[in-house]
């Protein structure tokens, strides 16, 4: 391919001052909408991936789509980068501001501005909470499927760009699915549709290209999703097991016996015991695994799959077999594997959250490998994830007031992602690859890949403004680090000079 | 956004004679992998358009990936056009031939690489049958779920690059929504692979970005897919109406239920007419309009489901109801609705297949208003559509032996894509832009999409050689055609200058 001049991260040379980019912004968008001392600026140097801080110049909070328009051009003409951020509670730096440049929070973006309940969509503006969504539908009997475990902060312009997942994925898809149409604004400061209210739509899918793009590409305005009706019922189906690797392979089990249910999720013994103490859930503390298996739809659809789940779990060894009774069991048992990030504070002063996904056939060997790691590294590993999709998530524990434990962490959470992609998985399932995953993406691309990845961004943003740094790392940071791409199955034609 | 320097199709000008380019070719390929008689090239004259013709000046059909990659690099290196094509049945001309290019036939493609039942995937050449993937996962009970009314005889290949769709789209999606992993080379010669067998996979989702793009940004060499279990039974009920407006009620009401059929599919009169007479499947032919919805899952899930269609049938004004007794009665019932292009030739000298999708909501408004238009134009029009989904397929009855009938064909079926734009819709849902629609992509998007798609297309294929002059229009051409966007939806700040 040819050539594509790159603009490396933090070279970007802006030409105004602070304080007349200060001036002209607070000219465009009124002054209670621009924050520069830097007591208001420290809220935002950060996202959830808090190992990563930078001060940006200046935060901009702006009311309309206009005035992202405004800030747009201005930052265009001006060279100044731009970092877009919803909530905040994004887990790979996605948000992490630029500290040359004027960091977008959508905060303000907070409409609802119609739901259709006959068409079953919602159209919002980005910064809507994703629990929002659900709540406004529920009055037609619809909800929004995709239920990251922050639901209930992280808004929808976040998830459209971090394409974020969450317990009912397996069933019912990533926010990709259930995505139709995205406004956005270009760095330029034009106003794009893609997608539309209908199943497909003419021209390069450019909906899906926007969607998981991390803000590289352009900034959400107005997001149109798709809502489903609520299942008349839902239940779940608790299993323990005497091993972690047993009820990993009851998960390949469940799924190949032909049932998608509507969440399938792992959660070890640290976790199980971390998060009982203080939700109450009834979860059996002496297993060393438990699933937890919902079944949705009308009751026929749920007393049926439920009696083959537990036949699944029965022949898969499972020590015990609980359904919850009612919908505050149910929920019980959800609040559990919802709190488990939170409660990993409760057994270790840091931890960190790894995003790995791997085909579900070798679930059981990965996880056999990262026990082997956390007794190479002395460090524990609490397991909690989304088992039916093969999206783990591994939860390193160590204290950052050890000197080295942090470094050995970090190394320790690398080794697992090179696992996954040697399992034939990927580096992120739902978070996103962000300031955290970038060397990581060297591994698991080709140069030739990677050069794609940088055209299409160039293809929006060519002097790279939009977020810069992130989720894909330059060749030549790649050539830094010094490893090559580890994904299984051989390369062929090797006779060929270009591969 | 700024100026890209666009290749308008025919304007490149290879540097190569036909006879040298013949001669590098065969060295390349060998001589029996190389046609270049006109008799040879005129299979590959059109695709299932018909309407538009042209030889390529010359054919290949590699056996290899290799082989693939020197012809591309060859291309690359000369700047000669590369037309990809499967097994040519696309409706739109995606597949034809550019005058002085080399048409790139995948037909040797044939194998099936691994089927992996316990992850459920089929790795397979991009020249594959669509229907011989479910048959070579038969006996593993899987199969791959769209289908295309083309089938017996389309490619894989092809339906990723046109993200085809088919009767069970509904429920199980289209093409895009079922694709794994896709390998492919770009027009220098790289090899480069998108998506992952698991869930998701990071950086920008380039694996949507190939599904549907036309031939335009890579050759896909191999691809993945997703298997599902076969359903332990199917059940089709076919409903009868006295006009074709309620069966459009009929089908909103179905889906307002809360059912999601595994197939919901409308045909007129004038279609159950046409092919009763050779598939027998016993259609009530004097209704105005049936309806035929497929109930798939375990054996409860079916007879639950059918009871509810059922009901929602007869509240919606269902003259006739019948159930399908066995699996012979079921297959008989689609296999008048897969043949429905074919009769169309018996009932007309010649047809014209549109493909527009409309919000479900907007059935009923958007059937009365084609039927005002056959009016108008004088033109017969079968309905025979995915109505579940809203993706709607008018066959315009015409004869070309009858001066001025194509062109007012054409106009009837431009003036049906453009109500389906106004009424929230677009102008293909499975079909492709391909040549057919360029026309109509002005008026579905804005100046600054339509430079978004170059855009993309560049950063693939700086110099325009893979599929010159399809599914995206130029600016100019669009100036030309001298119709602006449709869009429903008025656009705002109209104050500012740039939009």
């Amino acid at each position: 391919m040819p050539e594509v001049p790159l603009q490396p991260a933090g070279q970007i040379a802006p030409r105004l001052s602070t304080r007349e980019l200060v001036a002209r912004l607070r000219g465009l968008l009124g002054p209670e909408s621009v924050l520069s001392d830097p007591e208001e600026l420290r809220p935002y140097e950060c996202d959830g991936l808090a190992a990563y801080r930078e001060l940006p110049r200046v935060v901009v909070l702006p009311d309309t789509e206009e005035q992202v328009v405004k800030v747009l051009r201005l930052c265009s003409a001006e060279g100044i980068p731009v970092v877009a951020r919803g909530a905040g509670t994004g887990l790979s730096g996605g948000a992490l501001p630029h500290k040359d440049g004027v960091l977008l929070s959508m905060a303000k973006f907070m409409r609802i501005l119609e739901i259709d309940p006959l068409a079953r969509t919602a159209r919002v503006q980005p910064g809507v909470r994703n629990l929002a969504v659900s709540e406004a539908a529920a009055p037609y009997g619809l909800y929004y499927a995709p239920d990251p475990s922050s639901q209930i902060a992280c808004t929808i312009g976040g998830n459209v760009a971090e394409n974020s997942g969450g317990v009912h994925c397996l069933k019912y898809g990533l926010t990709v699915h259930n995505v139709l149409k995205v406004r956005a604004a270009t760095i330029e400061g034009d106003i794009v549709e893609f997608g539309a209210e209908a199943l497909d739509a003419p021209g390069y899918d450019l909906l899906a290209l926007i969607t998981g793009s991390e803000g590289m590409l352009a900034v959400i305005t107005e997001v149109t999703v798709k809502l489903l009706p609520k299942p008349e019922k839902a239940q779940v189906v608790m299993a323990a097991f005497d091993s972690v690797e047993k009820a990993g392979e009851a998960v390949a089990a469940v799924i190949a016996s032909g049932i998608v249910p509507a969440g399938l999720e792992m959660m070890d013994s640290i976790t199980t015991r971390a998060v009982e103490d203080f939700v109450h859930a009834g979860y059996n503390l002496d297993a060393e695994a438990i699933l937890l298996c919902e079944s949705d739809g009308t009751e026929e659809e749920v007393a049926e799959e439920v009696a083959r789940v537990i036949e699944v779990m029965k022949a898969g060894g499972a020590t015990e077999i609980r359904v919850s009774r009612d919908d505050a069991e149910r929920l019980r048992l959800w609040a559990g594997r919802k709190a488990a990030f939170p409660a990993a504070g409760r057994v270790s002063p840091d931890y960190y959250c790894m995003d790995g996904t791997i085909p579900r056939k070798n679930l059981g060997k990965v996880l056999k490998g990262i026990e082997a790691l956390s007794k190479e590294f002395g460090l524990r590993c609490m397991n909690v994830f989304h088992a039916g999709d093969g999206n783990l998530h591994p939860l390193i524990l160590y204290d950052a007031n050890v000197p080295g434990e942090l470094e050995k962490a970090e190394e320790f959470g690398a080794r697992i992602l090179e696992m996954c992609i040697e399992a034939g998985g990927t580096i992120t399932g739902e978070h996103g690859v962000g300031v955290e995953k970038l060397n990581q993406m060297c591994l698991q691309f080709r140069p030739a890949e990677l050069e794609t990845f940088h055209r299409v961004k160039h293809a929006f943003d060519e002097r790279g403004l939009l977020n810069p740094g992130k989720a894909v790392p330059t060749l030549h940071r790649c050539a830094e680090f010094g490893r090559m791409h580890v994904r299984a199955g051989k390369e062929r034609f090797p006779d060929l000079p270009r591969f």
